[in-house]
């Protein structure tokens, strides 16, 4: 705390051209898959697998593809957990990013979970629809689960950092902050040029460990920012 | 015509354990992936790839995701063409199917085309769903099209085949016919046992040059198979 190192990242936040947030367990409370699992009578099964791809112990892809083998989600089903559960957002977490917004500083959520689910999150945040990366599901025409999108960088381990990549590029951004709870996350910087872990709902040691920013409430983002 | 090669398709035929129809301008007067093209608005784009295919020209599988890929039919699309256009069985094929089931004959629709529109065929024939092999579609949550299950054999160039070597391992099949307008139906004998090529609906020169057996009306399979 106080270090050199997180006096350069909330340099890099009070600069911010664009902000990048992580949505399981940080822009949300919970994890989407998860409930996705709890919704399809699949729990037990896959919370196993969630912690052990959390923490990089399984490569991302895979853990995803075992996961999703096990829930293997209709779409009915996903469309009645989408209207029967509104996201769950993290307290202070509305405010900071309409303050971003306040400010024009355009913010983007990037996410290991799904675009169904982080659609009414966006939406709730007045957060353009194309500012979502997250991993899109697949579906026959019976309405069968049906894979996924293996071409979204989000499905892949390091596919945060390459739409980071990708979005300093596009935009010549220069001062890309990124906040999450996870390991995915803190891998992403660089490309990112400050990452910032995220504690309120859950910590993992790993992440604190190695942040050289942690945080547990996004109020005191919002200080930070003069 | 008459010859010993003929006869020995004639006397598979009339022992026949199991028959495999090709769909498109076989049990149908129409090719399915055209329709679909004529409904979406693409039918100019894509009639000639069908056509390359059609005669070996090109890759199955490449040709498949080249149309699909300029067609991309979304679920709404498909579930309205399924709705609207019933199946145009060709004359005759009705009552063959039917004198079949009547001998107990099991009778399977092997097509390289989709299961959503091979599944009113079937049911207008009372074919088991469950004796349909045929491509899948598949649809982001959105319904956008997202791609083809491509595991199954029928979007494989020697799928057909593939098909018919798995329901003679799996019910001890010995004497399989399969009936078809196409090069992909003409080069899965082997494994089927005998090859009748038709052409009721539009003649292939190459197939009707190779074809050991060949005809126009399915009035001729029924006398046949006495
Ligand atoms: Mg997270
Ligand atoms: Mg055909």
């Amino acid at each position: 705390m106080g270090s050199s190192a997180e006096d350069s990242s909330r340099t890099v936040w009070r600069n911010a051209d664009a902000v990048c947030f992580d949505v399981d367990s940080t822009v949300c409370q919970d994890e989407g898959i998860d409930e996705l699992a709890k919704f399809c009578g699949r729990y037990n099964e896959v919370s196993k697998l969630t912690k052990e791809a959390m923490t990089g112990k399984l490569e991302f892809k895979e853990a995803l593809r075992q996961r999703l083998g096990i829930i293997r989600p209709s779409l009915n089903q996903m469309r009645d957990l989408i209207r029967t559960r509104p996201p769950k957002l993290t307290p202070g977490v509305r405010e900071l990013v309409a303050e971003l917004q306040h400010r024009k500083i355009p913010v983007y959520l990037i996410s290991g979970g799904f675009r169904g689910l982080v659609g009414p999150v966006a939406l709730e945040l007045n957060i353009p629809l194309q500012n979502i990366y997250a991993n899109r599901l697949k579906f026959f025409l019976n309405g069968d689960y049906a894979g996924f999108d293996e071409e979204e960088p989000t499905c892949r381990s390091g596919g945060k950092g390459e739409v980071i990549r990708f979005l300093k590029a596009k935009n010549d951004y220069s001062n890309v902050v990124l906040i999450g709870d996870g390991a995915t996350d803190l891998e992403a910087c660089p490309p990112a040029d400050a990452f910032i872990g995220f504690g309120g709902n859950v910590i993992r040691e790993e992440v604190r460990a190695k942040a050289k920013w942690y945080v547990t409430d996004f109020q005191e983002l919002i200080d930070a920012l003069d």
